[in-house]
């Protein structure tokens, strides 16, 4: 069965996630990426490069540094903005995510109601409250409802103490230098995009791209989540792959951002469907209504992922105006506008920012390709990645021991060029087997018959089918289906 | 002139490596990697995992987490020991690390006295010192030779007046969670190897693979350097690439590790000069001494780099017997060893651990490539990156505007493959000039009667000769060059 807890065990046998340090107690929601997880996550990020930024020629790279002047977060509105609301029972002690907690009680307020509409009546008569989203809530909002609905902790469902509501920043710090007084505070990145904005005349001056042109970049992010969870879906380490699109602004190319924004969300979903092989339905688009957008958004889409656990996020395209590059400037009072050569006009472009987590990507694309075949001795696991998204192309085995010297040879033929898979020992059929729940595509025999004659032969995967291939050709067949 | 300088505006204006944060006042000794060194960056890692991962049967990727358990940080020594050792200048509040002045101290003493051999016996006599490496002796001992040679402050060059010599820990620390108690402290990793360690027991079960065999990682380690410099020879950010390699111990297979180590030598040679091209004579080896391996360590060599402010590390190979394995070993109470099933005897493996600075290697490889023609205009720069690392392949130019389309054809044939660079404005002669300051290796001009003939023209970088390729050729004539 396709839950989480299968998925996770999967995981772990097969070197695809492990727990964190393990070895010491581990840590609950932090993993690291065994030898075909590593190559899974660098597969997607390769893909991703290769379809949206080298495959374009108005694209950039970017690795900016997860140590940032602490500045940028000011600008950014992280150091004052980025907490969840945090309460505590006095009675335990325990300490929980005051949002949370008001997401589920309107769940139950709905059922014991009968619809939304009934609880949002109900909570603007008692509370003053104008929509169903707690994070939207001011913090005395948020006491408030806690209180007045008497709601329970969830760890021992009893009656609560609750305290006042209170923010807590979700970044890492840590302290530069030698001392540790506040001047030397610095913060590890909440998010990639920053970096990006901030390199912004840089990557202009450098690369002499004209708008629109748009900036990539992967890497590593950090957030203090007091409540991660679902595997890797939330961790406090995570990986991002980001772009910022910039483009026309509103006074330049009145409406011109809104196709861009559109065109983004095509581009975001071929990339799914296409490159990565997901299936539709399990993905749904949610473009976010007015009184859920920021205040700079102009537009903003969540992709999501019909996970085991819900509906959950997998990518956000948001429309994002010029706020980023406007704060920038105000904080470092530095000119970040853009001299346009083809209309002679000076402005700040407007961002499409599509922002993708690798890691919720990886996990999609695992349990996405996760079967089981129903067989006599009980059922055993397929995972079907796209040939292109498999960690490992091909598998090489010798039909016995006494062929190494021909499998290896094989094996080396095609190691220079792709992710390849070796194993002599054991029955073949065994072979096959380990090969499928690897998710590899294509396994080849080596039997002396056909490789004296300058062949041997292909079983796919996924059919079961096999076929005879020249040697003299086989690069060309597995990179032919491979890309 | 190839000076440290040249390198950096070099690097800056043409999208290698930008100033952290520029916009804000920036740092000293932080930097981003901007669209053309990124590309670098990740072609070389990407040669590294092809040599030393894909083309292998007995290795495995991983990638852990950078946050880890802080028992890893107790067992691997790092939380008592990896410390810099500081003293303070009284009169003006300045920070130095002791054993760095110290050095300074003996090089000005050997010119004084004549010879090393001099200085060590001074030493010996006057402060019971046995080696001239300061970072070896104890704070003690640093601190009496700073006083007792009246070293001076180096920034002002008058006399100082010492502190007592103090150790400050290189690790970045952080808190996890939502309080600030020392419970909660956690470190950010300042180097790789130890998520392979704390991994072991997982990737034998997982992967199958039988000693000897290798776990090879890319990352990012976090060092709070006091004296970071030259660069990015030395950051507080930076990247590794790490192997161990797991053979047979001492008790099993007497002195086999030692050849391992013998022919890890020859294979990260073989990687810097086949697989970089790096110039043969800019590189040297350096075995420790006795007296200068650790306690632990069987053997150890530097490959170092004659950088412009001189040699420099780029790659330590070190026979680190069982020691990491021991030490995990005693921290987490679990057992490590390994069952080795062709000899049915269970041991502790030794490990061979080539470890190089992808950041460094970034530098050498920038520098190595660095060449300047004289031109009647003056000189010019020529990146002579080979093929296969050059972070951008081919460029390619339609010979006037009216041709974008054809040249559009040939970028989006080349583009699924290579990064390609597209230009279609100015003239030939500046893009080719352009192309070579960015290390483009091949420049295909597209003109109408090539063209319509089913070819292009292709320039090389280094010798300035054209050639004429056939168009359904291309790709592979392309892929033949890059590998």
């Amino acid at each position: 069965m396709k839950d989480m807890q299968t998925i996770v065990n999967l995981a772990k046998a097969r070197g695809f996630v492990y727990q964190w340090s393990e070895i010491y107690w581990g840590l609950a929601n932090a993993w690291d990426y065994g030898p075909l997880g590593s190559l899974l996550k660098e597969n997607i990020k390769n893909l991703w490069i290769r379809e949206f930024v080298q495959k374009r020629t108005d694209m950039t790279l970017l690795d900016a540094a997860i140590l940032m002047n602490p500045s940028v977060w000011i600008a950014s509105g992280h150091v004052g903005g980025f907490s969840d609301p945090l309460v505590d029972d006095k009675k335990t002690k325990e300490r929980f995510r005051a949002d949370k907690l008001l997401e589920n009680l309107i769940d139950e307020k709905e059922s014991e109601l009968g619809s939304r509409d009934a609880v949002l009546t109900r909570f603007q008569w008692l509370y003053a409250i104008n929509n169903l989203i707690p994070e939207s809530w001011t913090f005395e909002q948020q006491g408030a409802v806690l209180i007045g609905e008497k709601v329970k902790n969830p760890n021992n469902n009893e009656e609560a103490d609750w305290t006042e509501v209170k923010k807590f920043n979700l970044m890492f710090r840590t302290f530069q230098g030698v001392t540790e007084d506040s001047s030397a505070t610095i913060y590890m990145r909440p998010e990639t995009a920053q970096g990006i904005f901030v390199n912004f005349p840089n990557i202009v001056r450098s690369s002499r791209k004209k708008v629109p042109f748009w900036v990539a970049q992967v890497g590593k992010a950090f957030r203090n989540e007091i409540t991660p969870g679902n595997f890797i879906f939330r961790t406090r380490e995570f990986e991002q792959m980001e772009i910022e699109f910039f483009c026309e602004p509103e006074s330049v190319a009145p409406g011109k951002h809104l196709e861009w924004h559109a065109a983004w969300k095509d581009a975001c979903k071929k990339f799914l469907l296409e490159t990565l092989s997901i299936t539709e339905s399990n993905l749904r688009f949610r473009d976010h209504e007015k009184d859920e957008l920021s205040f700079y958004s102009a537009a903003t889409t969540d992709i999501e992922y019909k996970f085991p656990f819900g509906w959950g996020e997998l990518w956000g395209i948001a429309d994002r105006t010029d706020h980023d590059l406007k704060a920038h400037m105000g904080e470092s009072k530095q000119d970040l506008s853009y001299f346009d050569p083809y209309t002679n006009q000076k402005y700040l472009p407007y961002v499409i920012e599509p922002s993708v987590g690798l890691t919720r990507l990886f996990l999609a694309t695992l349990l996405d390709a996760y079967d089981e075949i129903e067989t006599e001795e009980g059922s055993r696991i397929v995972l079907r990645f796209h040939p292109r998204v498999a960690p490992i192309k091909v598998a090489v085995f010798p039909i016995v021991k006494k062929l190494a010297e021909q499998g290896r040879a094989i094996f080396d033929l095609l190691a220079s060029d792709f992710q390849v898979e070796y194993d002599e020992t054991g029955a073949v059929g065994k072979r096959y087997y380990r090969a499928d729940e690897m998710g590899i595509p294509f396994s080849i025999v080596v039997d002396d018959e056909h490789y004296n004659a300058g062949s041997v032969t292909v079983r796919h995967r996924d059919s079961g089918e096999q076929e005879v291939v020249r040697i003299d050709e086989l690069v060309e067949w597995v990179r032919a289906r491979v890309r």
